[in-house]
């Protein structure tokens, strides 16, 4: 028989079987408030989209593009270019909605935001001294990706604001000083998965400055940038005149998770040795055609049409959206303010303003048992933060804003306020 | 500048390469005669099926199986299942078409073929000691996702019907007496890319007998099956009673391309030491939630109404393809025989019955500046040999019969003939 200790050595760590986890503690407890899940809301989607994007599409390539009927066959059921049909107009919504200008050449659409995340990875990483940085607490994906691809993780502890420029450039210098290189660091700047935190303009500048002084990318997952508040400082790639920056971006959250579409923008001149030869990008698309050989046409042209139909923001499609996500946000803030009135300072909980989370400190040990005496209890449940952080995380929970009505986050945390009281009792007897 | 010798060391090797070298060799020659592609013909794709597909099966979820508006749109829309929303479709496929019986939880739907072969890889392989074995020549996605993930590899060299049992045995043993673990062996019993071969049933019963002897895994990728002709051999996975196959199928073939969806079939226990946990399938699962997350619904929904419209018989609905592909074979066979009636034999062709490809061997080196002759001065495009194997491949060239229609045939055979008796001629100048 197969052994499980036989299998790769991602198989045993916990960090890979995350998803699994939190997807099968919510399906156990199907009326409990699920604060774990990170999905957008269905309120904002609609079945029959499907069909008017598509439509819009094809129309796009008979009309606008001149394409026969047998053309528009082929591109929407053949094998397709591995680096996708719709770059154009991806980057003429970068251009439109988040100032980003580039040449669609330098964008690869994925199977995905994961997708993008292991091919930047996978074409990056190649020495066992090269490093990944990401932050503490950090995003699950990011950290399986590189378990899969045996890379090595470095931890840089989140400050309140999110990652810290000058706790980036300590780990960076352990680094350098341990004979090993700090290759990319992995930044959400805008409402950050887990911790909910977004950077501010001086930050993203200071990273910038300091990836270009130490050499190395910086990989931005942009997910939530849609629902950023109004005078939000700009992306990282938008800010990036020195080509440090790789852009990575999803439909999940601006359009529906059921597209499995992403993409990653890397306009990095690579050289030969004798001088530039081809963009990174070319090289994350010979990486992808080993993984998924091309992303679903089909899946692109429902985000093309989407694309389409929205006058390229994807911004302006999404500000009722936004506008649901960060009132969330608000309620959850409101109620917990109400619920913790008391002067204690034993809980405690940042407040974002952009993305779909927020972490709660407690006085008690925020772990697996907890969140299973929570559900079956109290009928709410939670992400315990250290799964997203290897230390620093045992009294933290995270909670998900995105996936409730105002009305179910009023009962959640109602409830999770008793859980709360009653595990410190629990402490203290 | 980044360096091309900086990134991953697959960056730099052509085995990655192959795939792109192709598509761009097909676009700089678009009038010529393409044996290099091994698309699916578009005569049998309508682009109408896609709605028609997609209407079946929402009406499967909301008929048969009484899911509400809200929860249609949530299957379609949302994130789901990593392992897929159409396992018990494909497992009643299996059972209809190949006489495969498994559980449906043993079924990992998956982006393409690819995403299968690459999430199996990872899985499976964890020590530096692991070979795969592969036949060679070998389809290049195999060797480039394990290029991507760091496995060595064995090549087995086949035989004129394929890899044969005691060429594998004798590769097996030899791994052994390195101190090597044979863990698992890539074949593809039917039709093979590029090889054109498909094994008997004895070989493939000897397969399955030596994988149980000496403790390794078959993976079987099954993607040419529904071409087979009536009589063809059972595949590996229908005569495995011992859980020594792994089994992989795609829809880019019985279907088409731009679904990139394919499967894969683990039904292996897994021991945690003390006794089964669960199946391979579930760590295949857990690989997969940090390659691609989940496979796109809205594909999975297409495909699942193809299964339900064609009475879950993928080889009934391919029959007239079928018919198509193996006519084609004998078309290419029936003018090859034709152009070269003289008592010459430098020039040989083996002849399958099954699949896209044949192989013609030739006096001289096919080799890339042999193929740019080919396509500038007889607008006559194929694929060197040499791409598949390290070995052996020298003077053989890869004809994909399966996007050209028989008139197209004829011509390229004639243009394919004149090039290579004026190459001879070359050689003997």
């Amino acid at each position: 028989m197969l052994t499980a200790a036989d299998l790769h050595p991602s198989l045993s760590d916990p960090g890979l079987s995350v998803m699994s986890f939190l997807n099968e503690a919510t399906a156990r407890y199907p009326d409990a408030v699920s604060f774990a899940s990170g999905r957008p809301h269905e309120q904002f989607f609609e079945l029959g989209s499907l069909e008017v994007f598509l439509a819009r599409f094809l129309d796009h390539l008979r009309t606008e593009r001149g394409l026969s009927e047998g053309a528009v066959t082929r591109e929407l059921l053949q094998y397709g270019a591995t680096s996708g049909i719709i770059r154009e107009l991806i980057a003429t919504m970068l251009r439109t909605d988040e100032q980003i200008s580039v040449d669609p050449r330098s964008v690869v659409v994925t199977t995905g935001c994961q997708e993008a995340l292991l091919i930047t990875l996978r074409t990056l990483f190649g020495g066992p001294d090269d490093a990944l940085l990401v932050a503490s607490p950090c995003y699950a994906g990011v950290t399986g990706a590189a378990l899969l691809l045996g890379i090595r993780v470095e931890h840089v502890p989140e400050g309140p604001w999110g990652l810290a420029p000058e706790q980036v450039l300590a780990a960076v210098k352990q680094l350098i000083g341990e004979g090993r290189r700090p290759r990319a660091l992995y930044v959400v700047p805008e409402g950050a998965n887990p911790g909910g935190t977004s950077l501010g303009l001086d930050a993203r500048k200071e990273l910038i400055a300091l990836a270009q002084e130490y050499d190395f990318l910086l990989i931005e997952d942009h997910a939530y940038a849609v629902f950023a508040p109004a005078g939000s400082p700009p992306s990282l790639k938008a800010l990036d005149d020195a080509a440090q920056v790789i852009h990575i971006g999803t439909f999940s959250k601006s359009g529906f998770p059921g597209l499995r579409l992403g993409y990653v923008v890397a306009d990095q001149a690579l050289s030969d040795g004798t001088g530039p030869t081809r963009l990174l990008a070319d090289a994350l698309s010979d990486v992808k055609s080993m993984v998924t050989v091309n992303t679903s046409p089909i899946a692109q042209a429902i985000a093309g049409g989407m694309l389409l139909s929205c006058g390229f923001s994807l911004r302006k499609a999404n500000a009722e959206a936004a506008l649901f996500y960060r009132e969330n946000l608000a309620t959850a803030h409101r109620e917990l303010t109400r619920a913790f009135s008391a002067p204690d300072k034993t809980v405690s909980w940042n407040r974002p303003e952009s993305g779909f989370f927020m972490v709660v400190s407690v006085p008690f040990e925020a772990d697996d048992e907890a969140l299973e005496r929570s559900a079956h209890d109290y009928q709410v449940l939670w992400t315990p933060m250290r799964y997203f952080q290897r230390a620093g995380g045992e009294r933290k929970l995270r909670l998900s804003l995105s996936y409730l009505t105002p009305a179910e986050i009023r009962t959640g945390i109602s409830r999770l306020a008793n859980f709360i009281e009653d595990e410190r009792a629990r402490q203290t007897t």
